[in-house]
């Protein structure tokens, strides 16, 4: 049963929508995760999915699909499912999949992932797998939308309305319950009951530490001031800060006009590294875990051409004031979260910067909400 | 048994080693193919996969791996693969399958791309899958290289040496092997034999078709010269389209410090469209084919932004003049061939802005021919 979320679309005393939803994910991320973790089971629970425990089980490969910001998520996903769920998982962006006609065995889930459920190609996607005999359920956030309606089941983000156009609480919070897929496919296949403990035990970390991320909001503001005229801007990290690269660029593109890119950050040396020079800054996504170390390397190669270094960095790093010229502080948490966590300071500094250069936060050029036509 | 390729180093009259090697494709392409397309059983046929025709027949699902270039000659031969083989294929960035662990099933087949045979993420990647016990195939240029020897067995792509730092002949050459490769799957599978003969006469269109578009090397220098103070350019193009877009703006990027970025064309309402005004270009990737009505309506939304617009077609588009400031016609050609043909435009657009703009064509800043290091 969906719970109903209230419509609250004031400003609430914050000059922006964008900066409002931004401050609500703590918020949006428990309404996300209220009544889905199950302590007891150690697993999710979804009540729309509208399959049998067999038919979730017998699922050998899933496809996730989407435009945009959910297809950042989407990436996500793929992480976190193959790692947790060792289920394979492929990412196709919906304007492609419709169109062509890759090999889906028997067995596949489709997910379609729209904050709006409205978005043409990922309904137009999803509607062509499920004509060919797939099962497909619906990730999104508007209660009874198209999409909603079109998918055998789904989950509902609950994150209450986002009206500003550049998305970011309902980013987050498809990242939560893609988080809880990955546990709940993961507990039907082979993690054990202790594992799935430890997977919610972290999940419910992250409202905290969001709350905790959003702290930096200041001291993201002077950043933002001092990088207020660059025109063009890498963001780079690697694994599951990968897709919050690619995210961080896309916030900074869709609001600030400012012509940001996201990179693994092991491909720079392939060519996007030929950019860098003094004026042009990288943002580099550098928490504590495995690739740390080399996702250091990758920064001192960009210090040695004279590259400006924004990190974004675990709060109790010991190495990183020696090597980046600003350093944004973020809780140290479990990589599950990481993806939730790492992207609010490259919100705010994407909010931070179209305000500076006097871009129109809430409804930038060029773009829709909802991109309903194809 | 390897054929030996002259290695000739010399300029031979060109200005750089990126011109000599662009113009080398129609011959570098004829040396990809030659001895591989067997015509009496309608298929192609490798010399060194050292896998038996049972190992062959048993793939379930394969994995491109490689960095860069490489990574988009990947992208190319998951839609081929994928479309006539019926083989699932999965893209992997080297960098980041090295330290990831994804569920991969027995019967899949991964292959290493790299034109030099050294780039160390890539080794690294296919040395990690090998180590788990998948069969491991390279797809590479240098003859005796450590990915020659790392792997099970491979595919030489017999271009020559490759100088330019920024990869052009070897990339055309990594996408007729895997058109090849394609071919050849999909003959093992369900494919006829009139279906193979047919494939074999499009391969055979390749090299005269690139030397056709070869001619569009004037033009295309006055097209550079109108855009050579461009400081960002989008590279749109859907389906077989969409890594072109990629490749396209990554040799600009390379050897020009121009910052292009490059978008499946129907992304762009999703976050880059908001990039767009008079003083930002757009090149369209818009061939005859299936999204060509599509792609025209996304390249309608950019003009009607103030988007000057620079449109790579078939010779006998009668619609594109009327919508794009500039149009390079190339020939019009079986789709398999296509990313063969198309890139070539864009190679030539890469290296005349970077000349006009005063840059080392063939030794970028920043960059190395092989990256031998993480």
């Amino acid at each position: 049963p969906l719970e109903a979320v209230e419509d609250d679309v004031s400003l609430q005393g914050y000059d922006h929508y964008m900066l409002k939803e931004i401050y609500e994910q703590p918020e949006s991320l428990r309404n996300a995760m209220r009544g889905r973790l199950d302590e007891e089971n150690a697993t999710a629970v979804f009540g729309g999915l509208n399959l049998t425990p067999q038919q979730l089980r017998s699922v050998e490969r899933i496809i996730l699909t989407g435009c945009g910001t959910s297809w950042h998520s989407a990436l996500v996903g793929e992480y976190l499912i193959e790692e947790l769920a060792r289920i394979p998982v492929s990412v196709e962006y919906a304007s492609e999949l419709r169109y062509r006609n890759p090999p889906i065995e028997n067995n596949t889930l489709v997910f379609g992932l729209t904050q709006s459920g409205e978005t043409a190609d990922t309904l137009a996607a999803l509607r062509e797998t499920k004509r060919k005999g797939h099962r497909t359920l619906a990730i999104c956030n508007v209660v009874g939308s198209s999409i909603a309606q079109a998918a055998d089941g789904g989950v509902y983000l609950h994150a209450g309305p986002e009206i500003g156009v550049a998305s970011t609480k309902a980013y987050t919070s498809q990242c939560s319950v893609l988080a809880m897929l990955a546990l709940y496919f993961g507990r039907i296949r082979h993690l054990s009951y202790e594992a799935g403990t430890n997977i919610i035990a972290d999940l419910m970390k992250a409202p905290g530490a969001v709350q905790e991320a959003l702290a930096c909001n200041e001291h993201v503001k002077t950043v933002a001031e001092k990088y207020q005229n660059a025109t063009n801007i890498l963001y780079l990290g690697r694994q599951l800060n990968f897709p919050t690269a690619l995210e961080g660029a896309l916030k900074l593109k869709e609001i600030s006009y400012v012509h940001a890119e996201g990179y693994p950050a092991a491909e720079m040396k392939h060519g996007p590294i030929a950019l860098v020079d003094e004026t042009t800054p990288s943002v580099f996504i550098v928490p504590q875990g495995t690739t740390y170390d080399k996702v250091m390397a990758n920064m001192e190669e960009v210090k040695a051409r004279g590259g400006p270094i924004i990190a974004v960095a675990s709060k109790d790093d010991p190495h990183i004031d020696a090597v980046a010229d600003d350093v944004i502080h973020i809780p140290d948490v479990p990589s599950i979260i990481q993806p939730i966590v790492s992207v609010v300071p490259l919100q705010l500094l994407s909010y931070h910067i179209a305000l500076l250069r006097g871009c129109d936060v809430d409804k930038p050029r060029n773009l829709a909400k909802s991109v309903t036509v194809e």
